[in-house]
Parts: structure tokens; C-alpha cells; sequence
């Protein structure tokens, strides 16, 4: 194709633009390391973005991702006060179940856990994490055929979540494939989120996408607490990433754990942002996260 | 970004490539006139192809189409004759409701429609034709999410022509918006609609796609119809493209209707064959229509 001949000679990108330190390759997309594109200091990932191609549905997903080692590091557990009734509701809904998650699963953020424990957690998460996006795609795009009014541009973005959530469980599945009564679990908990979440959507979308706002910053607190775990060496110590995760977010060879978690996280504090943006939309409103612009015109 | 840097001065394709004849305009995605690339004579509409970028979500879809001319006008109707069991179900089932709604709406093959019956029919076939790509393709999502198993790609090329489906809807809506009564059978029918497939695709995704190709083996038929009503000059006699079909297609500005049903009639071209394709595969099975790659390499 066109496009693909223009591309620079492969490796060029590696010195234009100081990538592949820290286990972070340049292979394209190209990604700047330009300030981060919405405020709050969020960076969109590749999918929502524009100069990538679609290169890898072959191999499982549509949309390479990448970060800067600079911004992944950067990230930081991030707290939107609730203030509108659906905004409380959906916060104080999942400060709920995750004290009783945790508390059933004896989990705490002070305390280390194994690795056997963190993969438990994560597979279990991600199971149900590919759920809303799916979900709010597939209602936004019925409902444009149904009413026959336009979409306003969310359901690209929707689904692009879900896909990166589905390649977050495939990632953590290379490294561990869970027993008989885990996956008996994975079923149940699809089944009931699937329809709660489903019902919730048509009768409030304002407090779904809330919802999945407040999940995903209890999700960057989380993997922060397993970089934490993993920079005191009690978990995956110097072991490399999987190489389903190298290459979805283009990471170096020598790829660490703790350099796909940054990726993991990253990708987390992104759906944070784009879900509280959401919040406080009306369904007609246009997606500010305009596929094909990095930059933000609403919010 | 640098893929944009790198783009050439806009314009320049269109003498290099030999476009921007009959109403076909030479913007990106640059369109090759090579053979088409599936056996049978299909050519992948860009969302399925390589090198097409993410532009146009803010404006409602993610990727922009475009067809040569000469691929475009060459589509003629195809038939896959059923051998297999579910072929023969799905194409006798399609057979039989295709007689009973052309009956109610008194539409024959050998009789010219007005421009209102034509928006009628097609309008209305469009809000069902959206489902089963999007049907299908968050069936596929949950099951790998909850088996934990790969999608082996399927996913994405499903809801791109969940997209492609619903573009169609909403270009023609740009010429005529439907009554009341019109509103509630089409929101009736999605509602069977939607429901039976989503039952029949957990039972036999093979019959499902087998349904989807027939479908649109109709769907070239009727669309062939239609384009021999305006070479004849029954209907929209030299009218213009309606706007938004103009930019998803990537049409000139002066593109006519005929030129914007040539396209919609290669869309349905390529479902009919990715779908045939499909309902021989085992779910399992990699899905030959690798996005990043204009070739089949299975079938
Ligand atoms: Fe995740
Ligand atoms: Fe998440
Ligand atoms: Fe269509
Ligand atoms: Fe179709």
C-alpha cells in the first residue's frame, strides 16, 4: 500500500524520538513524547489516535498501542470528587464492592502479594473489564439504527476499550491458565455484570460510564501497588514480559514485567478519563475524543 | 503526527493513480486498480484493508471507504450454490422471507420502483442489515473474555460491517427522513431481529454467517435493481450524492447517486463473500480477512 511505503526505514524512529530505553521499542505507530494530549495529564492510547494502522487484527487485535517509558511512568492514582447525584451513586457503589472484593479475596494495598495472587486478581478483573465497552457499543450502535439518528462518534471509542481490555486478560493468561472453578467463577460474574450492566446502560448511561470511571482509578491504584510490589522485588523479579503484551504495545524484546504493567496502567488511567468525560455528556453530545485527533476540543 | 507529515501534497493521487473519474474522488485512502483480491472477484472495502487510517470517528465512522470505478461497476450479482446442510437452510429461509416482503411491499425484479418505494425498502433493510455484524461480534468478544480463549480475529472485521451497515442507513436518511408508523416497525423489527440471531449465532454461528451471505447476495441483486432504474433515468436522474456518502466513500463532490449506489453495492458485495467464507470456518479458526492484508490467505 501507499502508506506503507512511505513509511522511514524500520529503526529510524528509535533515535528521532529517544524510544527503546527502559524496554519500550520505537517500532511504529511513532509516538510523541509531547506534553499528554488531555488535561488531567492523560494520554490517549493508539486506538483513539491518530497515524496508526491497522496492522494486527491478525494476530488477535486491531490497534498497536504504545506509551512513552516518560509518560507511563508518570501516571499517578487519580480521584474525580464526585459531585452530580450519578457521580456519588456510581462512586460509592464501587468503593462498595471493592471493600467487599477485597475483603473476600484478602486483599489489601499495604500488604504485598504473591504472584499467584496478583494474577488471580488481574485475570478475574479483565474478565469482566471487556464487559461495558462491549456493551455501551453494541446499545449506541442499535439504538442509531433504531432511531435512525446519528452515533455522535462514542461507539469507536467504546468498542476500542473493550478491545484493550480483552488484550489485557489474553496478556495475563500467557503467563498463568487458571483451574476449573476459576473459570466456573469467570462465567457466573459475566453473566450477572453482562445484564445488570446492560439494564443500567439504557436506563443511565451518565452513571455507567461513572461507574467505569471510578473502577478504572481503583484499577491504576491497584497496578501501582503491583509496581510497587514488583520494584521490592517480591513479585516477577527481572522476568520478562509476555510476548503477546510485546507486541501489542510495542514494547522491546527485553521487556520487563513491571514495563507491561506501566503499559497495563496506562491504558487504565485512559479509560478512567474518557469514562468520566462520558459522564457528563448527554447521549447526542459528540465524542470529544475525536478518533484521528490527539487533542481534546470539549472537555 | 508523522504519518500526516509524511502524507504528499492532497491532490497528487489523482493523476498518479488515474481516479476522479465518474464522480470517484482521489483523496485517501488511496484505492489500487489492481485485480480484486478475494477469489470470486471481491475486493475488502477499506476497513478490512491495509493502510487506511482512523480520520473520520468525529464525523461519525472510523474508516473511509473508497472503490475504484472499475471494480465498482464491474459487480455483478453472484450465487454460492448451497451444499452443506446449514447452506441449504440458510438460503431457502432467505428465499422464503425475501417472496413474503417483496409480496407485502409489491416489489418485483422485472418492475421499476419510484424514488419513494426505493428509500423505503432500503431504509428499512439497512436499520436489520446493521445487526448481525455487531450481533455476532460481541458474541465473539464475551466468549473469548469468558472462555478465556483467542478471538483469532474475527471480532473486528464483524463490526466493521456492523459500521458499513449502518452508514448506508444514515446516508440514505440524508435524503429522507421516515414517518412515525415506518419508526415503530423498524424499532419492532430489531427487536425480533436482534433476538433471533443473537439465539441462532450461540446455536450456529455457521448458519448465521451461511443467513448473512444469502442476505447480501439479495442485497447485490436488489442494489443491481436499482442501478439499472437510474441508468434508465427512472429515478434520481442526474441527482447528487447525498453529502455524507460523498465523505465516507470518498466520492468527488460532484459524484451522482448512481455513483454512491455503485459503492453501497460493493459493500454488500464484500459481506456476501466474508461471510460465505466465514460459515466455513470453525469458530475457532483464524479468520482469513487479515486486516493489514489486502489478500485471503485461506480461502
Ligand atoms: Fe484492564
Ligand atoms: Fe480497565
Ligand atoms: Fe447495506
Ligand atoms: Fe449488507
Amino acid at each position: 500500500s501507499v502508506l506503507r511505503s512511505m513509511s522511514p526505514p524500520s529503526g529510524s524512529y528509535e533515535l528521532a524520538h529517544g524510544f527503546a530505553i527502559r524496554g519500550y521499542s520505537a517500532e511504529k505507530p511513532p509516538v510523541s513524547t509531547a506534553a499528554p494530549d488531555l488535561p488531567g495529564g492523560i494520554q490517549m492510547h493508539q486506538g483513539l489516535r491518530k497515524g496508526f494502522a491497522l496492522t494486527n487484527a491478525a494476530k488477535e487485535w486491531s490497534f498497536d498501542l504504545s506509551y512513552s517509558p516518560e509518560y507511563a511512568e508518570s501516571i499517578k492514582p487519580q480521584h474525580k470528587p464526585p459531585k452530580a447525584i450519578h457521580e456519588r451513586i456510581a462512586y460509592y457503589a464501587i468503593q462498595t464492592v471493592r471493600w467487599c472484593f477485597d475483603k473476600a479475596t484478602g486483599y489489601s494495598h499495604h500488604k504485598p502479594q504473591t504472584e499467584e495472587q496478583w494474577l488471580r486478581r488481574v485475570i478475574f478483573l479483565e474478565t469482566v473489564a471487556g464487559v461495558p465497552g462491549m456493551c455501551a457499543g453494541m446499545l449506541r450502535h442499535l439504538m442509531s439504527l433504531r432511531t435512525m439518528n446519528k452515533d455522535h462518534g462514542w461507539i469507536h471509542t467504546l468498542l476500542e476499550e473493550a478491545e484493550n481490555e480483552r488484550m489485557h486478560l489474553l496478556t495475563f493468561l500467557e503467563i498463568r491458565k487458571p483451574g476449573l472453578l476459576f473459570r466456573g467463577m469467570v462465567i457466573l460474574a459475566q453473566g450477572i455484570f453482562f445484564n445488570l450492566y446492560f439494564i443500567a446502560y439504557i436506563i443511565s448511561p451518565k452513571l455507567c460510564h461513572s461507574l467505569v470511571g471510578y473502577l478504572e482509578e481503583e484499577a491504576v491504584r491497584t497496578y501501582t501497588h503491583m509496581l510497587n510490589d514488583i520494584e521490592k522485588g517480591y513479585v516477577w523479579k527481572d522476568r520478562l514480559a509476555p510476548a503477546i503484551g510485546i507486541n501489542y504495545w510495542k514494547l522491546a524484546p527485553e521487556a520487563t514485567m513491571r514495563d507491561l504493567i506501566l503499559a497495563v496502567r496506562a491504558d487504565e488511567a485512559c479509560h478512567s478519563k474518557v469514562n468520566h468525560v462520558f459522564s457528563e455528556l448527554k447521549p447526542h453530545e459528540d465524542n470529544p475524543f475525536v478518533a484521528g485527533d490527539d487533542t481534546v476540543t470539549k472537555h
